[in-house]
């Protein structure tokens, strides 16, 4: 069952410095990985690349010592990292369209490979809301479903609560040297006793409010299906709601009284045609009869290097496809078409430019300049 | 738009009677009068028919002074009797399998043919579910709906609160003159100002338990779609919703938390396909396109008697249908099948088992004998 091949030290280590420098995200990540070959080679070529993207002013590369002392002070803390591709690298996270190359966990890591359901809510739960996430949480434990959350106050917490003894997994907006909301710490340490905490952040990253609708794409990217129990209009909840939409996972929804500010996104989401639940039962008919069909992985491999002949824009053509760039999120496609360059051309400017920090990426291969 | 004649004053007293005769319901006064070709003859007819039977007693047929008494009395309450057919009779009610033949309306008549919405639920309903009811009714009633509802506690009493100005409609489960609860007699009054009552029993018809069921499928009859607000498993208000399925009507179901009894059948409901509603805006969505439609109502018209020498089961055929028939319901069309019978032969059999008050029907044309 587990297929992929594990890293050498020396590809850990460079993976690390690749992921923690500036301007690389997961995807940059990737993108770089497929263009030279590896992390070693992409490190090499970082600041011609930022150079020729225009940075104002280059981004830090993290350096091997600094990679190094992460690994050490992770291996202290009892704390493994999962790569991109490895065996023990959750089969399901692997098919979003930005895993994280590295994955910190905590604890038992066999859990990130039983199927998982999260399920997750407001912060500001009602104790009705509360209750019934953590029986939801106990229910679907029983049922060999391991529960994914994201360790927030109210929902969150009860579900992990719910699944302590079954097995639970949180999912980290920080490093796992900073986790939030400090009143949970007693109730990681009980998680990680029969589950997992993973993070993709470096250990000692304190969250800012962005990284949690970040780390919500691995909520879902983890599990085959998202239960919403309680939910404001426009909470974090809907965020990943959206995401498992996107990722293609189920979505659940428990119902409420139209009054209760809480019931407006999983009523919503209900119209939307997300699956109504009122127990553990609504989820397992849907999710049953996916397991059944097993997941279909590619096989991992290394990827292969593009020749720099085939991919390495001229002066003109650089300038071409950055003219046709500005503010207003513009489709890859579109500037593939309107530039007449090759799309290998174009992604590789793209690259030059978000490594040189000037380039954002939207949903749906949208990009503008910073 | 209203067609349909108009019964003379001596047809619609021995409709009356003929529908207040014992063992006669809404299906069998149906079956007579397409037998008999109108109540005068049905009511010449029973006394006969209830012998062939074999009934153990025969049952009273209503007089005529009863009959005349009924129509002074209504009269002088201002109670108007409309007949299946005439231009008043509701359209959509015309068209359930089995309709009142004579509905005693008091208030304002015009309403019944007004594009009307059912919402009904709960005798203990939370204070959130009748406040939302209220508003429902309101909004919808400012959408040019009437309501239609039950005068029962909780969230019918708050629908017809919601919508006195704009026009409700409550429909007995007794006679005009025995309202139920007693408690909302006040709000039975302020509904008939500019809505109306509407019962298909005698005046001073006191209410069984199994009146109110029976009397809900003249709420969702009414309606073009019914609302449940709130409802607890195997509550009444799911009976309405079944009839309204049955019915062709559309289903709208309030969402409520799952931990709420009051929401288990609401839930239910939504997850078997009912539309989850929080506003009158996804009531209005549903309904709007219906109204746009039209409705289509086959050409009322005096029902051709058909010949006896047609119809009239020989004594050798009677005793073979009965011989199939016993306290298990079975299938009209099996009957038919199995006794070799014409299906005429076989209604006018069982016509006379239920005159007799032998007979009992079930839903799907399913019979058994008492």
């Amino acid at each position: 069952m587990a297929e992929g091949v594990k890293l050498s030290d020396e590809q850990r280590i460079d993976w690390l410095r690749l992921i923690r420098s500036d301007n690389i995200g997961p995807r940059t990540f990737r993108d770089l990985i497929n263009h030279f070959g590896g992390a070693a080679a992409a490190l090499q070529a970082l600041p011609g690349l930022a150079r020729r993207g225009g940075a104002a002013r280059p981004g830090r590369i993290a350096t091997r010592e600094e990679a190094e002392a992460e690994m050490k002070a992770a291996r202290a803390r009892g704390i493994v990292f999962v790569a991109l591709g490895e065996p023990d690298y959750p089969l399901r996270l692997q098919m979003i369209d930005d895993p994280p190359p590295l994955l910190a966990v905590r604890g038992n890591l066999a859990i990130l490979n039983r199927p998982l359901v999260a399920v997750v809510g407001s912060r500001n739960a009602s104790a009705a809301g509360a209750k019934f996430a953590q029986a939801l949480a106990h229910d679907l434990g029983v049922a060999q479903f391991g529960i994914v959350s994201g360790l927030a106050r109210g929902i969150d917490a009860a579900a992990h609560r719910g699944s302590l003894a079954t097995g639970t997994v949180a999912v980290l907006a920080g490093g796992h040297d900073r986790p939030y909301p400090p009143e949970n710490v007693d109730l990681l340490e009980s998680i990680v006793a029969e589950g997992a905490a993973v993070s993709e952040m470096p250990l000692a990253w304190e969250p800012r409010a962005r990284d949690f609708p970040r780390r919500n794409r691995l909520i879902s990217g983890l599990a085959l299906g998202v239960v919403i129990v309680e939910a404001a209009r426009r909470s974090g909840s809907l965020i990943t709601a959206r995401f498992a939409g996107e990722q293609g996972r189920e979505v659940f929804a428990v119902p409420g009284n139209p009054l209760d500010p809480r019931a407006e996104g999983t009523n919503g989401l209900i119209k939307q045609g997300a699956t109504l639940t009122t127990g553990a039962a609504d989820v397992i008919a849907v999710l049953e009869p996916i397991l059944g069909r097993g997941i279909e992985v590619p096989p991992a491999r290394e990827p292969e290097a593009v020749g720099p002949a085939e991919s390495e824009p001229g002066e003109d053509e650089r300038a071409r496809i950055v003219a046709l760039l500005g503010p207003t999120p513009v489709a890859i496609d579109d500037l593939v078409r309107l530039s007449g360059a090759k799309p290998a051309i174009v992604r590789t400017v793209l690259l030059e430019l978000e490594i040189a920090g000037r380039l954002e990426r939207h949903g749906g291969a949208l990009v503008s300049l910073v």
